[in-house]
């Protein structure tokens, strides 16, 4: 039965929904609702975002289990999936919370009723921070990051004029010198500000290093986190020693998660990727595993579909720029098709070639890419296909707009 | 009033929108409605995309009335914009449809109203076909673009299922190599090919020289145009002189814009960025602007935030990669502040730098970016605030899921 716009429109109106502006032109008329009974890898519409469902829950788990293992906790990244289903799951397999890099992701987690959210991203505009507030009303388990005077003062104000207290993290920069509070003096004085605020209490440290996270060579990186992270633990013993109550320290990434639960003083790890996987998390090596990290499995890929297949020397596929982020310049690459490489066609289309003598697919072959790195490429996609081998078990939407 | 995701949910479902696996996570309870009374570009939440009215407004004109003047036709390409308030200003330009590139692109388009939308990419799998198919019995306007012979088959199968009649256009590969079938002979046989078909219906011929577009050096991009297009004009006239009606022929590029409407045998122009003009346009010179090409205005920009200035080299901004699509490798140009550079800072922040001596932006300024390559930065929205002077007068929807 098809549904007129305006009666979507009057019902979302009388729900108190919508605002007259916002026509709902993408949900009510122009969107074709899938039901995934019969979906399949055959039948997908490309391009589609997949994750393999067995692959996955392996990560999961084996990521719960190595927490478990080390005695800390684990507070994932939703940067990483913005999905709601996701983060239920990583719930369930015992994580303190789940972590959001901006407001929207925020309150879809809420939404979804998960506890334990902590905002890691600094935020200056009395909206944003009124829309936490909020947030920290509806669930008292939410918290914020704070890296900077400012941010104190906007957020105890708005927490006074709301009548609410407020859990924080005192954000430590450990040497990415892109948001957050230096380590050390720098970082108890702004625990003392903080101190002055009735409504805001503080719980720990948060620290993350972007730039242990990538380093190639286990060893190197283990070196890399080590040293940044020891900025944190420094930090936090010293909020300690001054009267604070800093019990959590959280921090860490996918590429570091075996060096950051050794390091006496880290209570929980904030690791995002592991649960996909890319390009770029693979070549950077592993402890036991040589030149490919192979920790996680690559559950994460991209579907698309060959639709011109005219030239003997290369096929179109349905996935440009618009569908595989490319920013970091590797390239994705095809499962299941050994030398066929994949080169940029565009914003709606991929070119790929193949080694000489070797078959190029035909028109209408399907294929999946690994991507080359995770979080932006999920970005690009407002539902991911949960696969069982070939089949599709659930779809589950990717929350959160942009601001 | 708060609306319950429960409420919403039977809303939904009782008018038959939603399936049981579609929570509406993002639309019922996580998203903040906005009104934009009161909304200026100090207050909007960041990062935003935001079109500047009168700039949009001129290119829209300018557009029009050189079609006008040159006696060509235009059906601007959605694939820029996504957006149907967008394309209904078009349409109202006097635009003779609206081109799309994917079919969630042509379904919102269609659903808006709008008549005279072309699908510019082949589509090989039934179950787009049959969108499309519906579509095209939903408003007969609606044409696709053909360049295989296993489209036809599918198309025509499905077209005759569901006794539809379906106007095509012959999309014909005039350099790209990446859609399309080779100009000449191999376009007339697949024309003999459609015609073989009684549902379908051949209205003439489309083609896009990607290769073209970007061609630095008006001269030496007339020539490139000129060269391409030359073909299609020849298939043209090769399939009028076989006994086909080739009345339409659909191209062109907004680089191409004033080279393409001098060709006889073009017909009309498919320009598509020229509403919103981006780094990577302004750098291939203009006929008579010299090295940047200025024939359009700037409107379309990025408002992000400072959100760290805690170090005297650098500040954050809260757009990275998900926020501004950098894969053209041309930087984001921060308006009004000369000699700061815009420097990749990861996903989710960019870092701001200064020639040494001049100053850098505090924490809470709003700074608004030129974008590289304004296609994929739209899509990485869903919403644009279409603001005049510094008020936002409105807020469009950017419609369409991936697939």
């Amino acid at each position: 039965m098809s549904v007129t716009r305006r009666s979507f429109l009057a019902a979302g109106l009388g729900a108190g929904l919508l605002t007259r502006w916002e026509v709902p032109v993408t949900a009510a008329d122009s969107q074709v609702t899938l039901d995934p009974t019969g979906l399949t890898k055959a039948n997908i519409p490309t391009p589609a975002l997949l994750v393999d469902l067995d692959m996955f829950e392996s990560n999961v788990k084996v990521m719960a289990e190595h927490c478990r293992k080390s005695g800390r906790g684990f507070r994932p990244h939703a940067k990483t999936h913005k999905c709601p289903e996701i983060a239920k799951r990583q719930m369930a397999a015992g994580a303190l919370g789940i972590c959001a890099a901006t407001v929207p992701e925020a309150e879809a987690l809420v939404a979804a009723g998960i506890t334990g959210v902590l905002l890691t991203s600094p935020i200056v505009e009395p909206a944003k921070i009124a829309r936490m507030i909020a947030l920290v009303k509806r669930e008292t388990t939410t918290m914020l990051s704070v890296g900077d005077p400012l941010e104190v003062e906007l957020l105890s104000q708005a927490a006074a004029a709301a009548g609410v207290d407020v859990e924080v993290l005192v954000d430590v920069d450990i040497g990415d010198r892109r948001t957050g509070i230096p380590p050390g003096q720098p970082a108890l004085e702004l625990a003392q500000l903080i101190a002055k605020h009735k409504r805001l209490h503080i719980r720990g440290v948060q620290s993350y290093a972007g730039h242990a996270s990538h380093v190639v060579g286990w060893e190197a990186r283990e070196k890399s986190s080590r040293e940044a992270m020891g900025k944190s633990v420094a930090t936090r013993e010293l909020l300690n020693k001054s009267g604070f109550d800093a019990d959590i320290l959280s921090g860490g990434s996918t590429g570091t998660y075996n060096i950051d639960s050794t390091i006496d003083g880290v209570t929980e790890l904030q690791v995002g990727s592991y649960i996909f996987m890319d390009i770029d998390y693979r070549r950077i090596g592993g402890k036991a595993s040589g030149e490919n990290y192979a920790d996680f499995q690559h559950s994460l890929t991209v579907l698309a579909t060959v639709v011109n297949a005219t030239h003997a020397d290369r096929v179109s596929v349905d996935a440009g720029t618009k569908a595989i982020d490319t920013t970091t310049n590797w390239k994705p690459e095809a499962k299941g098709w050994p030398g066929l490489t994949y080169n940029r066609g565009g914003d709606e289309f991929g070119l790929l070639t193949l080694e000489p003598g070797a078959n190029l697919p035909k028109i209408r072959d399907r294929i999946e890419f690994i991507v080359p790195h995770c979080d932006p490429n999920v970005n690009l996609y407002d539902r991911i296909f949960a696969t069982r081998g070939d089949k599709v078990e659930a779809i589950w939407p990717i929350a959160a707009r942009r601001s």
